[in-house]
């Protein structure tokens, strides 16, 4: 009893701030990102097939209600919140002196479910901002994530940690090459 | 007050279970580390400047209540867990063209702080086993994270979320190329 207490005590604190706007419809960067659960990390991914000479690391954040929620169905609950970082990459720093590390942040987007607005949508944070702008309907991210995500729309196939749980719950679509 | 409380329990539950061993000595890994928090992703880094054609990623987490005392005083209270994972890569996965993306765990190793047992030690997890066995006080990691380790010891000039922190705290060492 005291530890289901506990538990939906943490679940109010470390969910309070997932997903807020302004009167604006802008979304407000959750300022405790870097401390929701991470799902993994690529560099120099592209769609396209043009390599990058300087390729940027992605990692990617959810807020820790959807991540649990999403062990135990296969699937993002309403209100998750997926945050994309995009960290420019050097390599000789410090003692290193191959591969690459990351360095400082170059922009920002995230992937928003909320059944009250429509649905799934995408937000990007311009130039450090702290409030990001709705990307309109008719980008090319919705059908690209529609039509490729292994998951809900979601690129599940990129995150190691979830692509069992999704198998396992059927929710999982293999996508092409 | 209330608010205080909360955070006392979420402090509770969130360290509970970052640092046990067995009865040999070995350091239980935490289930939940991929929970904790998050600190960067290097790929292919090397010492030795030695590249690999098939470089591995590496992340690298460390225990909630460990990085919020780090925010606040720029070095790493006793009971400091950091996790490694060492994640192999791919690069043509589902619809990705270039670049490189994480695939399966291939090792993962602790650098755990304990003032009840000597300070600072590595731990090693060998082939999916959920228990470490400690590295001798002989072995190089130790002396290289003695001597390159730009904050107590640990690698904070790859972790770019905490380099401004342990600069004006003034824990920061600046470390040779």
């Amino acid at each position: 009893m005291r530890k289901s207490i506990i538990f939906t005590l943490c679940w109010l604190a470390s969910t309070a701030v997932a997903q807020q706007y302004t009167k604006e419809d802008e979304l407000v960067l959750p300022p405790d990102y870097r401390e929701w659960i991470f799902l993994s990390s690529g560099i120099g991914m592209t769609y396209s097939g043009s390599a990058s000479q300087n390729p940027a690391f992605e990692n990617v954040f959810v807020n820790p209600e959807a991540y649990r929620q999403f062990l135990k169905t296969g699937t993002w609950p309403d209100h998750t919140v997926m945050l994309l970082e995009i960290r420019l990459s050097e390599s000789r720093v410090s003692i290193n002196k191959d591969g690459r590390v990351q360095t400082t942040v170059r922009a920002i987007e995230a992937h928003v479910k909320d059944s009250a607005r429509g649905g799934w949508a995408f937000y990007g944070f311009q130039n450090g901002a702290d409030k990001g702008k709705i990307f309109p309907k008719t980008a090319d991210c919705y059908s690209c994530h529609q039509q490729n995500g292994a998951t809900d729309t979601t690129f599940v196939q990129f995150y190691p940690t979830l692509i069992e749980t999704s198998k396992n719950k059927g929710t999982y679509k293999e996508t092409g090459h």
